[in-house]
């Protein structure tokens, strides 16, 4: 099963594929067009967890040694936004990197959990682009604010697939297309710490809950990108999200 | 005006201060003891902020130079705790520092607002102890997640004082004790990034948002808590945090 959260009418519903291609059933049972409804992160994020440098072709073209043990930093929610959503691009960014990750979405209280129990507390699966605005980064290890925390800068969808059908997310696809271009392709399994890495490393020393999401990182495959631009992130069995790029206005307060 | 946020008898109130002491008036109008309530964080917490180095006794303390822009990371909201609750000390930590911390709430959307406006922005304020476990420290600049996440491990409360009652934020003397031994005294007036300028930077790149809180700073005098500990965080005008610390007990999953 996989659902999506979208503004429509006046409201927030839920949504689900319909039959007929290109377009979706509210959980009102009105049947709508995708591009009919604003699409909306597919579920209420609490903390987002990102990985540095989880993949070690990615470590490699930023010329670092693989990490010992996972490299997590925080994101802000402003910074959240849903398929077919319009990114900014900060008028201060030389360069602004897309990034391609499988976004794990836990369901429950989680804590001190072992890796070979630790994707029971997985609700599901998702698609997203943690962009980087790598001008402001003096720590990759750490990646600090202006990098990683702009608004609209981690587009996020489109569906949650449930976990139940996902028989192993180590086992995934991940391309970058730019205007039509592949830029970007990768696979789950070159991970260096996987799924159930993370939730045990994380649960370890504190607790996770519901809403709680892990952005896995990012294989090779950096490419600046520009307004103007399509970008479109896509994972096997997961979702393929789309969102445009358009210069940020600054408008004073 | 002050109110709390406190659970009694089966439902989640705002209360504020009874004439009578140590008691509270619940939003339904009953009175009550303020020991009969569990307390808990003041606001509902959007995103953490948190800043490194933000008072220049502070970073002397620690060996370093003031830093010439904020050093802010985020914080997992696993780690909030209310007044009068138990911080556990975790099993791994060979040091633990309070730091007693004016806590920022804003109050309304804030986009590129200027410093001469910023505090039009705040709902109010409370009091933090900003807890770092340091054996776990690589970096000052960019406290990493074992450091500055863990369960309970940020006690704040107990009032959210409105801004309105607050005329100047950097005119404010904070103190912790421990076991009724003052350990810590120091003034918001020695801030390196004042609260105005804080809310400047952060929104000159992302939008802040009701819920949103800056923990900003603590001053210096360091010590390590052990299990047993009472520690006291008070700041004038503002509210005297109280909670225990206790070992962690680890459980299996």
């Amino acid at each position: 099963m996989k659902t999506a959260r979208v503004a429509h009418a006046g409201q927030i519903h839920r949504a689900r594929p319909h039959a007929e291609p290109n377009r979706l059933v509210l959980d009102n049972g009105r049947v709508v067009g995708e591009q009919d409804v604003v699409w909306l992160p597919p579920f209420e994020a609490r903390t987002i967890f990102a990985l540095a440098l989880n993949y070690a072709d990615h470590a490699k073209e930023l010329a670092f040694k693989p990490p010992s043990e996972p490299l997590v930093f925080l994101k802000g929610r402003n910074s959240l936004m849903g398929h077919l959503g319009v990114t900014r691009r900060p008028a201060d960014a030389d360069f602004m990197h897309y990034e391609c990750e499988l976004a794990v979405v836990i369901g429950r209280e989680t804590q001190r959990v072992k890796r070979a129990k630790a994707l029971d507390h997985v609700a599901g699966y998702t698609v997203a682009n943690d962009y980087a605005i790598r001008n402001f980064l003096e720590n990759y290890y750490r990646p600090n604010f202006p990098v990683k925390s702009r608004d609209t800068c981690t587009p996020i969808g489109p569906w949650l697939v449930d976990a139940r059908d996902i028989d192993d997310p180590q086992q995934l696809h991940l391309t970058t297309h730019v205007n039509g271009q592949c830029t970007q392709d990768g696979h789950t399994r070159d991970m260096i710490f996987d799924v159930a890495s993370l939730i045990e490393y994380l649960s370890s020393f504190m607790t996770l809950g519901p809403g709680d999401v892990i952005l896995t990182g990012t294989p090779e495959g950096l490419a600046n990108v520009q307004s103007g631009d399509t970008v479109v992130t896509e994972i096997e069995g997961i979702g393929r999200l789309v969102h445009h790029v358009e210069g940020d206005r600054p408008e004073a307060v």
